[in-house]
This record gives structure tokens, C-alpha cells and sequence, in this order.
């Protein structure tokens, strides 16, 4: 489901860092005012799995006694600066800088708020649970707290309660409960209660599977897709959020495949957020995404990046969706 | 603060491993008809930390190609083998064990749901998750699930709010957030709303240290502690179980003695709680339990235990507490 070509014969940590290393500051360069090679960079880092960059960031700091983070933070600039950091992060330490900057950030709509939806619903119980641990080590405050200090109720509650869940990973589904608590989230969607007790219970604790027939019988029982009823409550920051909470836990790809094409249409581009996708789920559902892209839109995922994005910003997106630069 | 004594220079895991298969099944003890060795498996378990333990359980799976767990449930027996094999147990899968038990039981008592409580408030964050995490891999449902299958409103709000947390580890305290919240905290419990959002929100993000001012100030502030307070919403479980819920956040070694004593007073023993308080907290705060229980009773936890139990179960609690035997 990933879409970054990994060599099927990589070379050492060793190798890539000493290639790394090279391409940021090798004298050659330097002396011919050729500068930073970014295009070997692109090379090593966007085809390379998060195992192997775990390695590569261990290796470079055994090797040069510096971090690889700070060297690229150093070399490198703008957009394609901060794509190529947040690759290198451990994702669970990406994330949990995304959501800091999220929630730190003075505008509080959709475009932040969405960051800390996708991570609590969008990725697995043991990333998140890395993110939450990797959050408190870097801010010395929990997730949880950070988002009581910086969102105001009920989107608090609803946050708080789906950023906790440690939901079973493997598929088991009970369809009598599925219905009945269709039934249930039906009742507080019309009641407009977006933070019931009960629809927060069943969103942060049940299993993704068990969600996705509860979703499918509410269609079937009530003949209108939950997110369409959720929208249906008021044209909000709380209904917005929990359209992407829906989509999230139901149909990641249809929901990252939206945050891009909302990330190019109109004028001008949010970097941000077309970085955050392209990285986050790159390894993950990108195959997906991009065919979930082409069904929503009629056009390819790849032309939009293609026609939006320039230089090595474009090369490096375009290398994690698997073209070779 | 742990009980346990540790050899200075403890034998290696290959050499436990060896006494511990020799003290099972032994030939010599076969023939000479003196079956298991319970002292040399006392001796040597009730001396081990859990990272020992841990290294003993794998050495023997390596040696024996069998479950040293399986071993002592095949050698041992009634309470005794019980306390070793939960003693033996990695303590996250122990705990995970504890609260399936307390969760399937048919009564739904304070004896049954203080154990949810313990793991969720008395423990550190990173085994909280652990707990969780082995809960899923043992049980195929997550805790929190059980939860909702089995205890009702509004004890199912609480403790799921709870076990889901993630508190930061350290201590970072504001003391105007403390007097504030213990001013929501108040309001809450004046209404006798012991699931009101903003109590558990309060209780199941903040840091034990936060918490602990916050306690501190109701206190204060208001001329009677907040367990007092609750006690005073009513009678019942609910009641009940947030008293120790604030006594595992606040003062653990209180909530820890008040279980041995509660396991011993009157006719019989409830050796299932002693066994557990004994063994969760031998090595996290034995010691300040143990003070902390003279300070209530003015008598000797020690004498307690010894009072109250027998044979090798009573040698192995008090090696865990600490004896020569």
C-alpha cells in the first residue's frame, strides 16, 4: 500500500549517511559553490522505509556526533526543509510536533484541528499511544492537557476522549452490538449532541472493523451515511471535525485524498497541509488515497502535486508517491 | 521503597533456572517421594526483580522448551500458587490478568472493582498502556471494552475515563490551576455528580503531582479533604470506588495498607486481596505501605500477615515483605 520505492538492495546506514553527509557539506561542493546536492538527498531519504531512516538518524549521530535533523534543518530551507524533517522524524514524534503546532497554533479551524482527528483515528493504537508518550517526553505536558488548554468544549471532550482510546487492532465484529449502537449514535446525532457520553464511548473505544459495520448499518437502518446526518447538525468547527473523525475511522484514504485536494484547489497552496498527507501516509494507504483521489476528483493525485508544487519540494512529494526523479 | 532483598550478586538466570527446575521435579525428590522444593522456589523467585524474572522466564523457555509459568501451575498449589505464579508473571500481564478477573466475576463489589481502579490510578503511565496493550493480546478486546460489557453507569464513565489516561510522569505543578480545579472538583461533588465531565477530566489528565496540590488546596480551602466529601455523596459503590480512586492518586501506600487490613480483619482472610497488594506493591512502595499501615492500626503489617496465613504461602509473603526464611 506504500507508494516510496525502497531499493531491493539498500545500501548500509553507513553508506547513506556517508552519501548524507557528503551531499550537505562535502568540500567538492563547497569549493565549487555547488552547495547542498539536494537531489541525492531526495534520493537516499525518499526511498528509504521508517526502519531504515531510524537507522540512518542512529548511524549519523554515531558517526558525526551531530544530529541528522539539525544538519538538514541547517542545509536545507522552506517548504521542502520542513518535508523532508518531518520524513525523518520517527513518525510517532512527527505527529506529536504536528499536533503541538496544531494546537499552539492562534487559529483554531478545520485545517489545525483535523491534525489531531487523523492522529487519534487514522493511525494504530500503538502509534498512537507512542505519539501520546513521545508528546509528553518533547513538551512536558500530556496531549490531553494541551488540548484542554487550547480547545474549548465540546470539541475538548470529543478530542480528549478519541486521543485516549487504545482500541483492539485485530478484526472482531459483533454485528447485533453494530446495530444497536447505530441505533445509538443515531439518537445523539439527532439530538445534535455531538459530545453524548455514549457516541464518544463507541468512537474511542471500539475496534476500527467493529466502527466500519456500525457505520454500514447505520446507512442501511436510517438510509443517510452518518457524516452526511453529522453535517447535517449545524455548518460548524464541531460537525466539520467529526466528519473528519467519521472519515477517518472508516475510510482514511477518502479522507487524506480530500485534505490534498482542499490542500491545491483555489488559489494559492497550503504546503502544510499537502506535506502532512504525503508524509503521513505515504507508507501507510497512499495507493489508496490516490486512487480514492482519482474517483473523487476524475483527475490524478500526481498531476495535482505536479501542477502546485516546484523545485525539490515537487521532487521530494513526487519521490514519497513513487516516481523516480 | 522496595521490600524484596535482591542477593548483592544474584546467580545467573542459567543457574535459577536450573535450581528452579531441579526444586520442581527433581529425581531425588521424586524418588526419595519429597516432591516440589517450595522453599528453594521462594528463595529464589520471591528475591528476583521483575527484570530477573523476566530473564529467568526466558532462560527457562530457552532451557526447557516449556512455560515456567506452566511449570509452577503444574507444581504448586491453592493460594501459594497462586501469589508465585502472580509474582512470576511479567507485572503488566499480571495486571491485565487481575482485571479480566475482577471484570468476569459475577459480584461487582468494591473488592472487584477497586483492582481497575489500582491499575488505573496507582501505577505509572508507561504501565497503564502496557496493561492495555497485554489486555488486547490476551483477551482479544480491550480493556476498556470489558469495561462497558461489565460494570454500569456511572462507574463505566468513571473507570474508562481513567484507564485511559496518560498522565505526564514527572512533576510540573501550577498552583492556581490546582486552587481552580479543586474549586470544580468541589462544585462537582457538592452536586453529587461523581461522573461530571470536568471531575474526570480533572482526575484522568493531570499529573499525580498536580493532583496532589489540587488535593491539597480542597483541603484548604474547603476544611475537609475531598475523599471525605465524596463519602459524604452516599453509601454506595460508586462512592466507595472514588475514594480509592483519590487515595491511589494521591496516597497510595494509604489505599494499599487499608486492602491488607480490609483482607484481614474479621472472620477468614481474603487472600486473593492480600496476595495482590502484597505482590503488586513489593516493589514499588512496600516500605511506605508498611509504615503507613502501623501509622493506621499501631500494630505490624508483618504480624498481620504472619497472624493471618500459613506455610509456604505465609514464607513466601514475607519474603516479598522482606523476611529471611
Amino acid at each position: 500500500m506504500t507508494t516510496i520505492r525502497i531499493p531491493q538492495v539498500a545500501p548500509s546506514p553507513d553508506k547513506d549517511c556517508e552519501a548524507i553527509n557528503n551531499a550537505c557539506k562535502s568540500d567538492c561542493c563547497l569549493v565549487l559553490g555547488l552547495g547542498t546536492d539536494e537531489k541525492a538527498l531526495i534520493r537516499i531519504l525518499g526511498c528509504r522505509n521508517a526502519a531504515q531512516r531510524r537507522l540512518i538518524r542512529d548511524t549519523y549521530h554515531q558517526i558525526y556526533n551531530s544530529s541528522l535533523i539539525d544538519c538538514l534543518n541547517d542545509e536545507l530551507s522552506g517548504d521542502f526543509r520542513k518535508a523532508v524533517i518531518l520524513w525523518t522524524y520517527e513518525p510517532w514524534e512527527r505527529d506529536a510536533r504536528l499536533a503541538n503546532e496544531a494546537l499552539k497554533s492562534r487559529r483554531k479551524n478545520l485545517t489545525e484541528l483535523q491534525v489531531v482527528a487523523e492522529i487519534a483515528c487514522a493511525t494504530s493504537p500503538h502509534h498512537l499511544v507512542a505519539v501520546r508518550q513521545a508528546y509528553c517526553s518533547l513538551f512536558h505536558t500530556s496531549l490531553e492537557e494541551d488540548i484542554i488548554s487550547n480547545v474549548s468544549l465540546p470539541l475538548q471532550k470529543i478530542l480528549v476522549s478519541l486521543v485516549s482510546s487504545y482500541r483492539y487492532d485485530k478484526e472482531a465484529v459483533d454485528s447485533s452490538m453494530a446495530k444497536m449502537e447505530a441505533a445509538k449514535l443515531r439518537e445523539a446525532i439527532q439530538a445534535k449532541k455531538l459530545d453524548d457520553d455514549e457516541l464518544l464511548r463507541i468512537l474511542s473505544t471500539r475496534n476500527t472493523f467493529q466502527l466500519r459495520k456500525t457505520f454500514q448499518l447505520y446507512k442501511d437502518d436510517y438510509g443517510t451515511s452518518i457524516e452526511k446526518d453529522i453535517m447535517a447538525c449545524g455548518k460548524g468547527i464541531v460537525e466539520s471535525v467529526m466528519k473528519v473523525v467519521i472519515w477517518c475511522l472508516d475510510t482514511p484514504e477518502k479522507h487524506f485524498a480530500e485534505v490534498i485536494r482542499a490542500s491545491i484547489v483555489g488559489l494559492g497552496t497550503d504546503e502544510d497541509s499537502l506535506t502532512r498527507a504525503i508524509v503521513a501516509r505515504a507508507e501507510i494507504d497512499m495507493m489508496r488515497v490516490r486512487a480514492e483521489y482519482f474517483n473523487a476528483n476524475k483527475s490524478s493525485l500526481d498531476n495535482a502535486v505536479i501542477g502546485d508544487t516546484s523545485g525539490d519540494y515537487k521532487d521530494f512529494l513526487m519521490t514519497l508517491l513513487g516516481a523516480k526523479i
